[in-house]
């Protein structure tokens, strides 16, 4: 394996690079609320709310994949927002969106999405805000969760020692429209997604995890990245340990929404229980490497080294 | 006074036209969670949380609000969701927000808008999502609130017989760029703000008002009407008891979006007590008509009487 064109691939993958403006956007907001216990650099912000604790988040559907499947585009809105939730360990209670659609068309269809969303991850929409009358189509959601204050996964708490993790569902395909998106859930059974996305909740609860995060559209290493950075560690991969999907390539693969996939941290001692209880809950479940105090992310693959990310120097999402 | 050329000038004006699509929208989005009190057609949702419910809630900003003036655009971004709070009787917890912007000086712009109403109102911003990349400019905030159970101010509860009451802050004046956009606030201490938007929450402890609404870009009577639409009711209002900011026209200040304006409706024998918060805690406030249990919103002046909706035959929000 070419370890050194693999980084570079990665490093240059737009679903990387976009992410670096966010550290420029914190700047602007300041926190002085005492409830807040966590908030950006989360896949979920944490307000204190008793023996629970409140979770909240945003996501925007991206234009390209708005223009390239109206209706996944909607699905996708449901989907990536449940798992912010799913990822903090807790559980979804509702969700709020805002459409702004100048073609009724394209409007009908990304609802059309949204509702198959909301069916197969059982989570409502109870508001919200349409603008009919914009010249571009755009689609955001908000969702509110909660979880016992005791079971929350920070993306900020991995330990150098500790194991990484990665889980996911390997069946599926890829979108037909958008080869970034993989699909594994849009012909599932709820129950089955259900199953699944309570993993993180089960660990969460059990205490079995350290740290966490949903896969997003940096894709599986970029996700680690990102939790590396919130962290403050770094982490060495054997991408030999990487399980790829039936008909697709390692480089493909990192470079994928994975539909349903979580990156863990865990104590070493742990790390059997935490793969049982993914492998229980359909995911496939590997270790894939262990953190350190370098702050470096760094792939392996045999006797080959590369670093793919060094992130005492460079960022990711610019929060530091 | 005209009030047919004002009633037709009011029925066309776009603030309230635009917000027809809304019920179509409702229909793809069922709701079967018993955690969900109230959803569509209040300024936010409802959801049981023991003694407490939680609040939920987005906006949208305007693109034509948006490319007028970015940083204004940022400011009401937050003041239009504080207000949909508090005209639940709640107070806001914090909020997450999604920006799409294609243009580094326009986002940085809307950033300090945003920024300024942070401070002045003093809801954080804990998370959300930056699309750096988009050909567009938009901004989407969703909030989240809490209230006391027992005193939560719905839009679908008012009853014939009630008096609607209409308050408002009268000290300010058009935005330059944005003739619609009233600006009261921008200029004026956290604290007054916190006195002017805290009315709605001492009037919900207190139980003193039956339905209530925040005044938002369809203006005083287009809320008024969505008010009447979403609880089955009509109202006649007496327009000569409206009370126009200086330097304005009656037919202008109706289709303003105020800044810092609340409409309610409460019994007769309370409205004394009501008049009493709002005036006391810095807003104008007048009873301005009587809800009836025809479903229809008449403008009245002297002798003169005119239907501004006839929610029975159409609609306003669409939801019914």
């Amino acid at each position: 394996m070419n370890l050194e064109s693999l980084a570079a691939e990665l490093r240059g993958f737009v679903g990387v690079t976009r992410k670096k403006q966010i550290g420029e956007l914190i700047s602007f907001f300041p926190i002085e609320s005492k409830q807040i216990i966590a908030s950006f650099g989360e896949d979920a912000a944490v307000i204190d709310d008793g023996d629970e604790v409140m979770l909240f988040a945003a996501d925007g559907i991206w234009s390209k994949l708005m223009d390239a499947d109206p209706e996944w585009s909607g699905y996708c809105s449901v989907l990536v927002n449940v798992h912010d939730i799913a990822a903090m360990g807790g559980w979804p209670v509702a969700m709020v969106d805002v459409l702004s659609a100048g073609d009724p068309e394209i409007s009908r269809r990304v609802l059309e999405g949204m509702k198959k969303g909301i069916e197969k991850l059982r989570v409502p929409i109870i508001g919200g805000h349409l603008h009919p009358d914009t010249p571009y189509s755009a689609l955001d959601v908000a969702i509110l969760g909660k979880a016992k204050k005791n079971a929350v996964i920070l993306s900020s708490t991995a330990q150098p020692g500790e194991v990484v993790i990665a889980a996911y569902d390997t069946d599926g395909k890829p979108h037909p429209q958008f080869q970034l998106s993989f699909d594994s859930t849009s012909f599932k059974e709820s129950s089955v997604l259900a199953q699944q996305l309570g993993a993180m909740r089960e660990l969460g609860e059990s205490g079995l995890v350290r740290a966490g995060k949903d896969i997003s559209n940096p894709g599986l290493l970029g996700t680690l990245a990102m939790l590396m950075e919130t962290s403050k560690v770094g982490a060495v991969v054997d991408v030999d340990a990487i399980v790829v999907p039936e008909g697709l390539t390692l480089a493909g693969w990192l470079q994928m929404y994975p539909g349903m996939g979580f990156v863990v941290t865990t104590r070493p001692e742990n790390q059997e229980k935490v793969l049982e209880v993914f492998t229980r809950r359909g995911l496939t479940a590997r270790v894939i490497g262990r953190v350190t105090d370098e702050r470096r992310l760094i792939i392996r693959s045999g006797e080959e080294e590369s670093v793919l990310f060094d992130l005492a120097r460079e960022c990711v999402t610019g929060i530091h």
